[in-house]
């Protein structure tokens, strides 16, 4: 590790003591306030303690004060109805888990209001014999619970605009998301209807009013795929697939298809609308790759970022996330110089495959203009490109796929911006 | 392992296929229905195809049918206000987080409504600086995350009753819950305030109206101690301790004291109320057992359980959780003869320290009436007692740090009990 490098990963603890706490004494808020602090009592009792709180509640909500954590809602598209993206506001969070109610949304015709007890899943095509299953009945077969992350391939599509956008990280990036989701391996109910040779794809089919419909290579089914009931320990969010939704580890989001209705094996990919007209990457050299599964390996400092003003120079936290669909993060580092050097930042444990992995390292800013940015390496040995490699590799015609360095431009006063760099 | 425990874990696939799903075909619902199933289409289009959904929405909440997965609140105590606790509904969930709306509540004096701004965490006693945090100061510090259990020492208190309680799985054991808590650590905070020589406790103050406070030995708080600012990936819930609270991994839940204001450092006990008049174990003897601080060993069948009906022989899952505040689960042993014999379950991974760790098992039910038990294992070798043992060795004067082996009974038409055996 370069002198550089280590100078910024190592910051003495000393430096915390003057940002923002308050030292009693001479020197401190007592001295301020013309009065010595009691031993025994803080400065003040608050009013919050002089008369008995709240009850208990049924089902707990974010305090009041926390009400704009939300996500963002890109309206519906002109002559559709629920259509559209909501985005995690990932500079308000931390850690790997993403609340349940703040998990990114993406509809192609809005959220149906299914009836559990009416809904079924039917299984056919090439198989010995199809079925159809109840809730109830998917709920007896034994589950596995796995954290992974589901990113949108839509994500951070703005960044291919020739200009940087003049949005928040989560305005940016929100298409991605954690959770702990608990479901049935595919595989079980697959070697239970019976596969019949020569069976390579699996028609997965939703019960919304687009029937939004993707052909999931039969590997993959056999692999990690889960009929995914539970998320984050309670049942799936109706804008998350409730009843029952596929969940592909790794996988452009899409294909993890919500509400899931059918499952037909056949032997061919089926082409959909989903995967023809839409989902497929228009390159540089005006061919489109179809069929790209894996969200490439990505990392993004959240904080400072675009929205947050730093409060003067000294210390800060730098934090962000990194994640891969191809695997799992081996390290992530951070420039605090345009990327002329980097630091290897810690990661948050556990760290776990296809899952979000946060990362924080403290950063003593001198108050002159810089640009911070962030670099994931996963363990296949992938690096995250900077975004002048990734659009001259692809060009910027696209709007899938987009997993390039994020640059944030520290300005003198504080605010942060978004920065091609 | 023995045959009768190979017999139990080995279920065969082949088992599942009669149980709650139907065949398409002759012998299965087209033969019912007098119809033959189209090749292409699943046996009927839902009424929530035909037109569009809902559209997005700023932060999400479950499904309404799913109202009924509520925490389960006892009422205050008579004369108090807000005092009491409510439990999390283990038997709806699934997996190792518990979504933050449904983490189970105990309060002493209500939830205090805390403006951020507003709340300051002193630091002083045996410290060569005190220092006074706002919150804003604090999210400034480099965080952690971690995900652990909390379990309230009362959790099962009522398993101390001379009669089997007639009570849901969540209704009797759900004071305990798992997030993923990130914070700052508690020791970075007493560096930066220097810890004075003789130093061995800290008395920690909540802000509410009861003064919620604890002693804390020195060891733990320089150990894996956090000052909690996030929780399951948002800021924390009122009702768990917003905008800042202590959480000391493994330890009985009130020492991870909520919306917490003062650290006092000192060189002994500080015997506190809540730590005398409260939160000691009355054992056999007429003796009381103070400053018992890790929760132990524990698991618990979540389904079937209390009130789930088994609805007929053949396949079902038995699924639970498992936890320990001394370290790691090593083994979870599941009996279906009443503890005659037993089959190690299989565990969720990750399996983490001082966590939630679920296990499901595959159980193929003769019909006839039956009792289930798990048993927990950590790390330390610790072995989950039975509850003859448990009483004979603690009284049943107690109502804390109870975690004996919790029996289910099995009727013959699919009700489930609670029995002491």
């Amino acid at each position: 590790m370069a002198e550089s490098e280590r100078s910024q990963a190592e910051v003495p603890r000393r430096h915390f003591l003057k940002q923002g706490v308050v030292m009693l004494g001479a020197s401190g808020l007592t001295a301020a306030s013309g009065k010595v602090a009691e031993a025994f009592e803080p400065p003040e009792t608050p009013a919050w303690m002089k008369s008995p709180g709240a009850g208990m509640s049924e089902y707990g909500n974010p305090s009041k004060y926390e009400v704009n954590v939300k996500r963002t809602a890109i309206a519906s598209r002109p002559g559709t109805t629920g259509s559209g993206a909501s985005r995690t506001p990932l500079e308000a969070l931390d850690g790997m888990i993403t609340p349940s109610g703040l998990h990114f949304e993406r509809h192609h015709s809005g959220v149906p209001d299914i009836e559990p007890d009416k809904h079924r899943l039917l299984v056919h095509g090439m198989v010995r014999r199809s079925l159809v299953f109840t809730v109830e009945a998917l709920l007896r077969y034994p589950r596995v619970s796995r954290i992974h992350f589901l990113e949108c391939s839509g994500n951070s599509g703005v960044m291919y605009n020739p200009a940087p956008p003049n949005l928040t990280a989560g305005q940016t990036h929100g298409l991605v998301s954690c959770s702990e989701w608990t479901g049935v391996p595919l595989r079980v109910l697959l070697e239970e209807a019976g596969i019949e040779p020569g069976a390579q794809w699996i028609l997965a089919e939703g019960a919304d009013a687009a029937a939004m419909s993707r052909s999931i290579p039969m590997a993959k089914a056999m692999d990690d795929a889960l009929l995914a009931l539970f998320q984050n320990g309670e049942r799936l969010r109706p804008e998350n697939g409730y009843p029952v939704r596929l969940f592909l580890p790794g996988y452009e989001g899409n294909m993890s298809v919500k509400w899931l209705r059918r499952l037909k094996v056949v032997s061919t990919p089926t082409m959909t609308k989903d995967e023809t007209s839409r989902y497929t990457d228009l390159q540089a050299d005006g061919k489109a790759l179809m069929f790209t599964y894996p969200m490439e390996v990505k990392s993004l400092i959240t904080r400072p970022s675009h929205g947050l003003t730093l409060r003067g120079s000294g210390l800060h936290e730098i934090s962000g996330i990194a994640w891969s669909g191809n695997g799992t993060i081996a390290k992530v580092e951070v420039s605090t110089d345009g990327g002329k050097t980097w630091a290897a930042a810690p990661l948050a444990t556990p760290v776990l495959p296809r899952a979000i992995t946060s990362f924080h390292l403290p950063w003593k800013w001198s108050g002159s203009p810089t640009v911070l940015k962030s670099r994931a390496i996963d363990t296949t040995g992938a690096v995250q490109p900077e975004r002048g490699t990734f659009i001259a590799d692809h060009g910027n015609n696209a709007i899938f796929h987009y997993n390039a360095i994020q640059a944030w431009s520290v300005q003198a006063n504080g605010e942060v911006k978004h920065v091609y760099a």
